[in-house]
């Protein structure tokens, strides 16, 4: 298992990894398998979307936190029930199929870690599983 | 494959799974690998979040509620769109990874089953694989 | 890795493409295992839900187009913001439990391919994994 190190900035963020994650796959030269992300932190989560425009990452965010404002009566005293919400539905973890020593992602998908109650020092765990 | 059976008492109700799923873990003695929870059921679901404060599964509860309500002029007649939705949205499967016989969860990490229409007798799957 | 090939007529759908995914695991014979499908397009996403009333579909897409407008003062110039988003919450893949050459399903439970920005030809990857 191999962890990855993520300082936030913002209360909502959504950091592109994509490249971080291609270097662990390229140094293992896995062939054939898939690998598993997981995100540790409950108002955290992983996202696969479009990468190059940085406006879809902002509208996610936005968006999301226009359904799921920051106070909204909740019972939860830490004032940050929004970003348990979205990291439920965002989910905690994602699976990227491996072939030939790459990551099989489309065209515009990246890898992002979402992060709705920073700043913060996060991390996240990676591992690959080889086909034999 | 193992089977866990759940009874849920309410129309919506988000059960706390992680030490039923540590059990199996630990039963099964697995040095590395990772096990998939999956959910046969559409109006019913598996989340990742906090378990240390109970109002945090209340507050999704709530807030899912509201931004989809039972009633909605849906045109599937049975009165549970909502709950297919929600389902759709958190997902039927988890992947957790396991290290040294432990799944790897964070701190505030529990493993939560979800149901939107009941009270219902459920069951999850249970499958975990050893990496070799 | 097998590709399908599927092909959308509207903006927003959701095709049932259970029998494709069941016709690769009967040809394959696997015992048991697992198989990944991934979407590898950023307004596209995999679901697993109720099959039987087509109503059911038509609920999820007419409550999220209801909740995700695709006009809504969106940064992102391409005019589909509300699909990525969507395509976000929905996921980009999904993984199932094989038993005896069979997906492990719920009775009611198909599995579809969501299109929030058609009418497109997409293809979707699936990858099965034999457990020894």
């Amino acid at each position: 298992m191999i962890k990855l190190n993520i300082s936030t900035k913002k209360r909502n963020e959504i950091i592109d990894i994509t490249k971080d994650i291609e270097n662990i796959v390229q140094k293992e030269k896995i062939e054939n398998g898939f690998l598993i992300i997981f995100v540790p932190h409950t108002t955290a989560g992983i996202i696969i979307n479009e990468g190059a425009d940085k406006n879809v990452r902002y509208d996610i965010i936005e968006k999301m936190k226009n359904i799921f404002p920051k106070d909204n009566n909740y019972l939860h005293l830490e004032g940050n029930s929004d970003a348990h919400i979205k990291s439920s539905l965002f989910g905690s973890s994602e699976i990227i199929l491996i072939e030939n020593n790459n990551m099989i992602l489309g065209t515009w998908q990246h890898i992002f870690f979402y992060e709705g109650d920073g700043p913060r020092n996060r991390k996240i765990f990676i591992k690959i599983f080889v086909e034999k």
